[in-house]
């Protein structure tokens, strides 16, 4: 079991929602260890540290060019970090394209394996849709690998609505 | 039957690939009747021309100001036009929105009702695509209604490659 706190009051364990409220999250394991949990917009990452991640979970290796490329021209990038006195280590990455007015789809959604299944997939998640929602985006894509429809199905995305598909072109 | 021809020479008729090569097509229908068909990737268009375009294939009328931003955002427009004379009419359109590196999502195609079932669709298509595979984007992907599933397959696009699943969330 893992408890969420606001990181300026200990008294109360909120839900996850009112938490997301700030970019700051107090989280506390089962061995009583706490753990700051940061959200950041900012586009200006390390791509080194950015690809570590994707490293972590075993990933592709890509260009760097091509991931600064990226970075720089996604709508809304999210990293989260945890905070341990003053340093800090990205643990998870969302990232969404958009025409800024109606769609959105998110892509290359990663946390680390260290911090996989304490919920924080799940707020990382709310915290870009939050972000989206709040820039008046309606609709919200991505596409799914096979293990982790469920646990966007969760999260309230849906499966082929009224029989749209996802579809992809590669080059041959 | 329908006819391709290069805009500069009558004496043959090439491939849709050869044709796409440049941005003018000629089009003799079956009463002998030539159409100049123009590709555009302009992204200053007319919203009032793209929204009845959009309302003759009678999709949902949208905010003017939302489609004009979306136009802004969007990493490809391309728009179809027939040219008679000195007039022009738009009777395609499609979009596409990207991260400028690895992914693009194509949005709203749409063929004039009066244009359909000649092969246009096919060749808004394959300008779209080559536009983005000429920007080095090789993760091209779109989201298909049950209806029109069989006309991107045979483009070259895949449904659900890997067990990848297309999905949606939308406000509640």
């Amino acid at each position: 079991m893992v408890f969420w706190k606001k990181f300026f009051t200990n008294s109360e364990v909120p839900s996850l929602d009112t938490v997301l409220s700030g970019d700051i999250l107090e989280l506390t394991n089962e061995s009583g260890v706490k753990q700051q949990i940061y959200f950041s917009t900012e586009h200006d990452l390390d791509v080194y540290e950015l690809e570590a991640l994707c490293d972590s979970v075993g990933w592709a290796r890509r260009p760097l060019r091509k991931v600064k490329k990226a970075l720089e021209f996604s709508f809304l990038i999210v990293s989260m970090w945890e905070i341990r006195g003053n340093r800090k280590r990205m643990i998870g990455f969302a990232r969404a394209t958009s025409d800024h007015a109606f769609n959105a789809t998110i892509w290359d959604v990663v946390v680390h394996p260290d911090f996989q299944s304490q919920g924080l997939g799940k707020a990382l998640m709310r915290y870009t849709i939050r972000k989206l929602r709040s820039s008046d985006i309606s609709n919200i894509t991505l596409f799914a690998d096979p293990q982790v429809i469920d646990f966007y199905r969760r999260l309230g995305f849906m499966l082929d609505p009224e029989g749209i598909k996802g579809m992809f072109w590669y080059p041959s």
